[in-house]
């Protein structure tokens, strides 16, 4: 391998077990290929969701995200991997897709399921999404 | 790492620019997990091409994919690789799919756009299938 093909890893995630999945992946390629951690939340702002105030409801999404951010950098912490970490507000596959492009990801390392699981009916569909307009290798985690 | 999440690698190919990269990475794996590399050609049935009698049209891409195996066989036999070989004829999606189940595949490895060449309609949408449907993690490579 002349160029490391996976130097900038972006995982997306959610707090869902696909996300701790394809988290444990990234840090398999941490070890083997010396990469380095790009973790990121997104807080879906599109959603059509009128159950509570717009503004607390979004609120409520980030204070979730920066928890869900502390832990994953805590579990990573432990194992002696640094991660830098973005949380972000808006569409989950632009988010993920501009953080990618920003960074000089290499890689986008994704859980199959999982992300925008408030919005149920997406489920799925997001890992695909971002397969198919990622500009970087993309692995979902099964 | 306790388990090897990518012992068995399945890498789809198709004589494409796209599948010598995705057969690259999965260099990268080798060195990196000690994994074993899988190739598999699909002869696409179900095209409706009439330019060609069927048989002879056949005949003509399980020659091609035979040629295309040997060569990747080589290329990675030069690294010290050894590979198995798969060359099947049918559904491109299924036949990969069958073959990850049968050998059970931790991992396939393919390249965005490329295999199904031959039917141009289906450039890029391959990679998506299989990302969809297959039980395995599938890395896409761009």
């Amino acid at each position: 391998m002349t160029v490391n093909s996976f130097k900038k890893i972006l995982v997306p995630i959610d707090g869902s077990s696909y996300s701790e999945k394809a988290l444990k992946r990234a840090c398999d390629f941490v070890e083997a290929f010396g990469s380095e951690i790009i973790l990121i939340y997104v807080v879906e702002k599109s959603i059509p969701i009128n159950l509570l105030d717009r503004k607390e409801y979004l609120e409520i999404l980030q204070k979730f995200g920066t928890k869900i951010l502390d832990k994953s950098k805590r579990t990573l912490s432990k194992r002696g991997i640094p991660a830098k970490t973005f949380l972000k507000e808006g569409n989950i596959v632009n988010e993920i897709e501009k953080v990618a492009k920003k960074e000089k990801c290499n890689l986008i390392i994704v859980g199959n399921k999982g992300l925008g699981s408030v919005a149920r009916f997406l489920l799925g569909s997001i890992s695909n999404k971002i397969s198919q307009l990622s500009l970087c290798s993309v692995l979902i985690v099964k």
